[in-house]
């Protein structure tokens, strides 16, 4: 077995409103940040896995964004796995 | 001008408990998700911004992180930023 680091990035679908980034657009601008066109709000989980595999790893991270981690009919997800170094279990 | 899209991800510092994190853990756990060790979640922030030169792109990404997006006290931010093709700015 071997440590993954997974980085799951969950975003609102285009489609959808996103008050949490249009309040955020509308203090940057009330802050001088006229550049700013845009602003949107998501979130990003990052895992630690013990997998055989990069391929076993991807797998699950990707099953726990369809079974948890995002809401498919808002949300759009993007999972980026890498190895990293062995490490004890945070506590 | 051109359009430049930064991706800001804000994540709580490592020695700062994360109860979201640590409520994903377990819901994962229970689902049977066995081979996760660790959940951390943070938030991420795109935007669209219209600047001169990637290095203003980031200046200015960098400066909506310090004075609005992230606590510096219990977070940590990175940032990246991709030139975009030139785009209408969304409602």
């Amino acid at each position: 077995m071997h440590s993954y680091k997974a980085r799951i990035t969950v975003t609102l679908r285009p489609s959808i409103l996103d008050p949490q980034g249009k309040a955020a657009h509308r203090a940057l601008t009330n802050l001088g940040f006229s550049t700013v066109q845009e602003v949107r709000v998501g979130k990003v989980v990052e895992m630690v896995l013990h997998e055989p595999s990069l391929e076993a790893a991807r797998a699950a991270a990707e099953a726990a964004c369809q079974k948890l981690l995002a809401n498919p009919v808002m949300e759009d997800y993007a999972v980026t796995v890498r190895r990293v170094p062995e490490i004890a279990a945070a506590s």
